[in-house]
């Protein structure tokens, strides 16, 4: 069995040395921008989104310097989308990973703009992949763009957003935020990566499926993590979804039955890999991840 | 000679028919959301960025059919650096186009998510647009991520935010500012029309050429008009670059160098434009309409 820990930081080494080389420099004018962005980026994430597109990639016989440029891609929405959360007219939170967030340490205007430029440039980095077939890289685009935007991760802010205050949240209403705010680009993730080495429809199919049961089982985990986590390990306060009457998993089915739902849907992530060969053991591994990680 | 007034009003009539069917409708939930985005982009701008991409399109021999959606694109483009641009941790603006602003409208959370999702959505067109050459299309992504980016349009806000409170304001930085804030996109719409109407490489030189010119134009008659307009063909507050100290060409050189600057530089577009034949005359027009507009 592939020992996740060892191949996580490796691959999350091999994405930030891509962002380091795809990124503008710190030191160029106007620096507070460009420094904005490499605060965010490098302020030490798990690098999951990157490391599903490499592994989804590995998996249907793609390369890895192929699918480079579209797993930073991943990276920088994700990063964009946690700067532009965290600001004081969204969730107001004045630490991410352990550090001061964007907007407290650079000031709003520029994390507002450092997130802006971070989503631009993530199409930018698609668009100079190394590789030869355009069409696949243009259906990349596509998916990114959609994933991100306002039927994916963004329909879910919009949509946690009217949800608060609302008293009695049904299990869609949350199951609809969860799969639109992180979902999305997580399957989009799964799905990009195939879609750079490959794929042909039935695997994209499956891989689709992967990547839906996956997204949500992360998600309903995060969940657990902000009631149960440590400050220490999350690296921000915990229990503030709580305080912000946010809809969660375990507000309204409990911890267990959380815990329950979380593993069965990293079993059917399982099983939609079944027709895969071994080349699909680091997208198995990641699956496992989910459910076990800590933090 | 092209009647502009007409020209114009009719391909904003063909830009706003296909923005009207590919952005999202006003009733889908989350509502606030998909209204902010259409409130925003149906202010009545003057469509000057699409009519750049389809008059280019038409000057090389391309189809308005093919360059639509990328013409849209940058629409929501432009749009969504409006919506950044007045936030009130950037320049704070209440009125625009002489109704209230997006956070205005609909506070100041859906305003960041609507900006944040018209320019997502921009990519998703162009790359969905009806043109058999993927290639072209992917050359469109790449320029319009470099034009909006840190790189381009985003570096030109971030450079005129540092340049406030400045006492003494070069004429290199201005036009640093200006080349950036404006020019890049301005620049950029006029390439990825010729980019999807096929134009041969000294075409395009010659059209880039004429794109810087025209962008710079319109910017010093941008800081003009903040000088010498009325209020109420601006639709927004006048003398609020005075206020906030801002970089222009105004306040450096006086009006009347800034207005022969920018006649100079409309002539220089002009020639420019020399080997090209009639169909380009509505770029022409356009170059025309930039010194000589009142709004």
């Amino acid at each position: 069995m592939l020992d996740l820990k060892t191949y996580l930081s490796r691959r999350a080494r091999l994405v930030e040395e891509a962002l380091e080389r795809l990124l503008p420099a710190e030191d160029e004018f106007p620096a507070s921008l460009y420094r904005a962005m490499r605060y965010s980026i490098f302020a030490g994430g798990k690098r999951l989104r990157p490391a599903l597109v490499l592994a989804s990639t590995e998996a249907v016989g793609g390369s890895l310097h192929d699918a480079m440029n579209t797993a930073c891609a991943f990276e920088c929405v994700h990063t964009y989308s946690l700067i532009h959360d965290d600001l004081p007219a969204m969730d107001n939170d004045d630490l991410r990973r352990g550090m001061p967030t964007c907007h407290k340490a650079f000031g709003e205007a520029t994390a507002i703009l450092a997130g802006d430029a971070l989503l631009t440039i993530a199409f930018e980095m698609v668009a100079d992949s190394p590789v030869a077939d355009k069409e696949r890289l243009l259906r990349v685009v596509k998916e990114l763009a959609h994933a991100a935007g306002c039927m994916g991760m963004i329909k879910g802010q919009a949509l946690d957003m009217e949800a608060e205050g609302i008293e009695e949240l049904s299990f869609p209403l949350i199951e609809d935020i969860h799969i639109h705010k992180t979902g999305a680009l997580i399957t989009s993730s799964v799905r990009c990566g195939a879609i750079i080495g490959g794929a042909d429809t039935p695997t994209l199919e499956h891989l689709t499926e992967y990547g839906h049961s996956i997204g949500l089982a992360f998600q309903i985990m995060d969940d657990i993590l902000d009631v149960e986590g440590s400050e220490e390990e999350m690296g921000k306060k915990v229990g503030s979804d709580d305080r912000n009457k946010k809809a969660t998993y375990p507000a309204l089915m409990g911890i267990g039955e959380s815990k329950r739902l979380a593993t069965e849907l990293v079993e059917r992530a399982m099983s939609a890999l079944s027709t895969l060969d071994e080349r699909a053991e680091p997208l198995r591994a990641l699956a496992r991840f989910i459910v076990e990680r800590k933090c």
